[in-house]
């Protein structure tokens, strides 16, 4: 079967139409910039967006059980994202849906409750050149990414990014600035894999950059479950003698 | 400054007479015992009890604001722990308080909001031998433990356990049915240390058992923020020129 | 191109029919069964063995230089192998060939080098019943692994395994005996993707076990490297004004 | 009993006045400057010296055995640290003995032989200015480092450094020229805990900078092993019964 993964985004940035030049850098939103990346280098993939706007954000549960991996962006409506809608997410990632979230996602209400911690950091927007260095070349989701990669002007993500201890540091960011940022970091909670990515914005064509979708589809690739059982880990109360 | 630690046990146990047996291990109830243990061991310390009949559960703001190190337990009144308590000593741990999570506290609020996963785990409760193995013996919370520690009698608790990785990974236990169990796990949360220890039972007199007295010791030492401010990570916004 | 694998043993408990019955387990040899079981789970990969007798240990720069993942068994002979093969296949393995390391393997040369430690731990050798524990069930390692896994009879390896903090633990195992041992542990080094499995043994058909195999397979492809360079890191020294 | 640490250096810049400047800036040598820190913050501790033109390099049986934390610093002379001194300090380390290993000392025999990695780097001299940003605060060897703590010129060390994943990831440092290092790491090796700070050349005043020698200070602590045996991790053999 066929990988099924679902952009999701709160589109508000687009349908406000601010920045103005968003629709110039993302005509079909970055929901649509994503997916198609996604598309070119994932061509056995399903591919579907999803935004706030739409019946239940575009996440009832018929959708998330015909899910394998969501991608994540969010900004301006964190607070918009109706809880029950968060909570049943993350009931799919627990059972071993996959999850990237991207960029300003890091404070989503889904981020924040699957690690624990504020997910807080220093921010800057001028416009900076990124430089994504990798530190663990072995990692698949470093696969095929030049060192450093280079976005020409992006928003500053510093340290402290408050949160836990990842699974794995796969990239490093610097900024003409001086500051660094983990910009790249996988976290398992449950069966579920997560990959954070902070490249990505709406002031910045980001998501038109060819590497940054490389590491997208490598994330994708990575979170997705193997085939399997789709449970939650649960109580189990097991007799002492099954065993022997 | 001595070191200021608070016992925190929802007390229902004791309260209920329940099981009956409890009055005899824990004659000052589980808290009792534990507090008793960490004054002899850390005679410098400044140790208080709390429990959830005490008004705000015994943990208001000014309460933990005069608190190093809090040690959890908690069994059958999870759910009559008020989120607004939750949700403030969350925002302590985040700034620095240590915290001891101990045994069923794998299911409070406050752990399971810190760790974001559903902390499920097999449980069996036929008084079996556990045998608490040390696998990093250079962590200083495994200092002067035996290894193995041997539990003459215990309640079973078994993996899977549904935790994110943990920072270090300090103790195995295994029981006599032959399950196995991460039964001594620390985590960074925010500015907080973390250290779970699955160890002791309402219905065992485990926290009476010198080596237990000495891991909790141990972990409150361990989990004791360094000397500074008490501040959750919060959102920056430096400009650019403030370091060239 | 297809997985290129090559599954190594000493091969001197074979040659001298020592112990007695290993004819009887492994009519082929360890090396023997274990490829078998590769070539049934993974029929697109090229799987070939080879033996310290071999010259070279048939571990020459040629076969390496083919060669996507080694499998490694060693016992009695750790010592025999020569020195510049070790260090030849470490170049590779730093290089990103993957690196499966075989139960007695904990004290072979090339385990040792690549993880600074001892690698010492507890044995017993009488045929107790092992069960193997998934604790990241996320892990593709853990994909189809029953939990737990039984091992009617096998050798007792137990704590302290004296081994750097694994970049993942997989796999916990008890013994009939009470001992508990990390069975399944992964590491990174240099490129390399490197994979301990303590299970299998001289006396014991492990290898016949359709589990085991499925185990071993997944590890495989786990710890096989992605396409692109295979070269050792090295050192740079890049001029100050290349990426500006 | 009070800490026993020495501070290791080659000592060959000084020997040779190479750099001209050295004498300026460390007229007692970087080991004089880095020992006269450490007393200065850790009064209680005895803290001496040695150079790779002692008699055994300074590191005798009996030297070692009155050590609990060795400082190493090392540059132009890797190849002549004797290698049975290099096996004596790795046996030291590995039943506890704390080790810190300073800037070029990343390619000392002793480092590569605990990690099992080349160790290499990038790397560029030329006087940059170095941000060193803490991304683990609740570490005690961050306690009362500035965020970031500022190097005004410094050689450049930058990613890939080809290192396993650490035990935690205390720094990142950036640089004016725009690369990324993982300068503050630590490492669990047998029951030995290591440190490696790269901040520090013969070039550059730095460990005359308050700031750098309270993070070695820090690091002297936490990696100072607790009261308790020091062997190395050994086989044991145990009977099945001794736990029934």
């Amino acid at each position: 079967m066929s990988l099924r993964v679902l952009v999701w985004n709160e589109g508000v940035h687009e349908a406000n139409g601010s920045p103005a030049n968003i629709a110039e850098y993302y005509p079909e939103g970055m929901h649509g910039a994503i997916a198609a990346g996604l598309r070119r280098l994932l061509p056995d993939a399903q591919v579907t967006t999803a935004t706030l706007a739409d019946p239940e954000h575009g996440l009832s549960e018929e959708v998330l059980a015909g899910t394998d991996v969501i991608l994540w962006w969010g900004h301006v409506a964190h607070d918009q994202v109706d809880d029950a809608v968060v909570e049943r997410v993350k009931e799919h990632v627990l059972a071993g849906t996959g999850l990237l979230v991207l960029h300003s996602g890091h404070f989503s209400k889904i981020f924040r409750s699957l690690l624990g911690t504020t997910c807080s950091l220093a921010w800057r927007n001028e416009g900076e050149q990124e430089l994504v260095w990798t530190v663990k070349p072995s990692h698949p989701i470093a696969a095929g990414i030049p060192h450093p990669l280079v976005i020409p002007r992006q928003e500053m993500y510093g340290e402290l990014f408050d949160i836990p201890d990842p699974d794995d540091l796969v990239f490093i960011s610097s900024f003409a600035g001086g500051e660094v940022f983990r910009s790249g970091v996988t976290f398992t909670r449950g069966k579920g894999r997560i990959f954070y990515f902070s490249p990505g914005d709406q002031e910045y064509p980001v998501y038109q950059q060819a590497e940054i979708q490389q590491v997208l589809a490598n994330g994708v690739r990575w979170a997705a479950p193997a085939p399997g059982d789709r449970q939650v880990p649960g109580v189990t109360n097991p007799p002492r003698q099954w065993l022997l």
